[in-house]
């Protein structure tokens, strides 16, 4: 069964029958608009980010299950960046006619088991027709109280800036994908955690509201086209610059051992690469061991990077002190 | 100058520029996330629309002003029609490279026309590159006090079935953008005002707001699929039905004009033609007297058009009492 047959309000039935209930939604999907209440005392955290066929994804390498997960796993990772509790999401989708329901099915189970993961209730959205490949919209919302938001402008000099996770995982699987599997060194096992970092990205919420919830941070953002680019807008929006360390940069097992067969792509793909969705923020040095213990207690390393400068240039330094230039400041969806 | 060298970056700069401060906005576009601060003791409203070029719209028909216009005044429409007060939009869009700059002006200054009518602020959204065709979305949140939110489902056998303004006029000139102009006996000024219902539509905002406030109404939806779709709903979701009567459908001047030419396009134009953006309503009989005076108020008419039914089916009947069989139920995007 094709899309087009199954009709517009077919296709919103099909996916609110996937709908818990409760979470402070009042009303779902099924009336002009959704209905929910935030909790006492929070402020409203919103987000939204539009995937396009062929320019953020490909059918081709990108399941449907998939595909689900990651449209909501990036507006997630939005909320996780400001310290904020995700709580609602609204999904829009532009879909062509001639789409297999089975295609539908899949991507509407990996975006509800996102949901499900992270605490979310999928209350509204939009279907309609595309002339021109699949078309996703989502906005999601999010609370916290007040003073526990964080947002890129609140560094301060000589602050560490952090990250969590591993970097350039993600660049990397994307080059597994156009160029072909690697031979050797890598094994499949190897290269499928790598393209799985691209496609099935795990977004920080817990992390990033713990930190947030135990006054640890002075700034944060969530590091989707590359830390240069996204400790940036931290640098810019605090009217600050930065020192990054190269070799502290924190790289997976399976990002070292493409290494020595990719030697020159490494600082880029770590420095630059997008869509890794880890946490970079600013934190002072005295937070230092706290932040490793609450991060190990969210199940995940975190570890500084550089410091944070009164003068406003971002330098990447190597390990004998020398600056190095890199090629690539991050993606642009234009260029 | 086209989007494609302005960068994205450029283009999420030239939209937020245009806006203003204030209206519960903490922090709006720039961050990972906005923050907003709902009045006290109200509950969120939220919905969400996508407009996809060739399918919603087309630019040969479309200036960009009235299509940023419109592309808010949809999702007003929503909060309307649940009796709410319209806050905060998101805004993304997928814009071919090529399109020209002076476009996405135009349309920017037609989304913050609209939006500073009904007391919107834009707080954040998403820009990226199309392959093919503009495709908008916009998310719009909007609050109220829980009693006075209204909903589909709250009508009541006896209530009457009541219309705002006049039915049928965006489909009118659909049809006129479709067949070219008509000939006399319609001015040209006559079929603009036609089209402009379809292109540039006005979302009843106040009225939808002052009567829930009131508390006048049980039920309501905005007429955007047509009338008998949507009281179809209304019917649906209150486990009830409705009699329409057709010679009661409000008809503005000019749809009349061009009813001797089109004498039998009349009663489906009026019953099923979309995008009117008017508001559908019922209400307890003994409130006819103060709808209609707190309508005159907000400067617009309304007009009751039948009775909601303990029998679930939804008629349509003429003049002389018998059965209107309708050719058309409504639009669906996937037909």
């Amino acid at each position: 069964m094709k899309i087009g047959e199954l009709g517009e309000f077919g296709l919103i039935s099909r996916i609110a029958s996937g709908l818990a209930d409760g979470n402070g939604v009042i009303t779902g999907i099924g009336d002009d608009a959704a209905v929910t209440a935030l909790s006492p005392g929070m402020q409203l955290l919103t987000s939204t980010d539009m995937l396009v066929e062929d320019v953020h994804f490909r059918r081709a390498w990108h399941d449907p299950y998939r595909l689900g997960r990651k449209s909501l796993a990036v507006s997630i990772s939005d909320i996780a960046a400001m310290g904020g509790i995700p709580r609602w999401a609204l999904l829009s989708l532009a879909v062509p006619p001639e789409t297999p329901l089975e295609f539908l099915d899949a991507f509407t189970r990996g975006f509800l088991a996102m949901a499900a993961e992270h605490g979310v209730a999928l209350i509204g959205g939009d279907t309609c027709s595309s002339r021109a490949g699949l078309t996703i919209s989502v906005t999601i919302m999010g609370e916290q109280e007040p003073e526990n938001i964080i947002r890129r402008s609140g560094a301060h000099p000589d602050d560490d800036i952090w990250v969590t996770g591993t970097l350039g995982d993600a660049a990397l699987g994307l080059e597994l994908l156009e160029k072909g599997k690697l031979p050797s060194p890598m094994t499949v096992e190897e290269q499928e955690r790598l393209i799985s970092r691209l496609l099935d990205p795990s977004p920080r919420s817990a992390a990033g509201r713990a930190l947030a919830e135990a006054g640890l941070v002075s700034a944060m953002i969530d590091v989707s086209d590359g830390l240069l680019a996204d400790f940036g807008h931290i640098a810019e929006l605090s009217a600050l610059g930065g020192t990054i360390h190269l070799d502290a940069l924190p790289l997976s097992p399976d990002f070292r051992t493409v290494l020595p067969s990719h030697p020159s792509s490494h600082p880029d793909l770590a420095l630059s690469g997008g869509e890794d969705y880890e946490l970079a923020f600013t934190a002072p040095a005295a937070n230092r061991e706290k932040i490793v213990q609450l991060m190990k207690k969210c199940g995940i390393d975190a570890r500084p990077v550089g410091i944070v400068t009164a003068s406003p240039e971002v330098t990447v330094l190597l390990a004998d002190g020398s600056t190095y230039a890199p090629q690539n400041k991050g993606y642009n969806h234009f260029t």
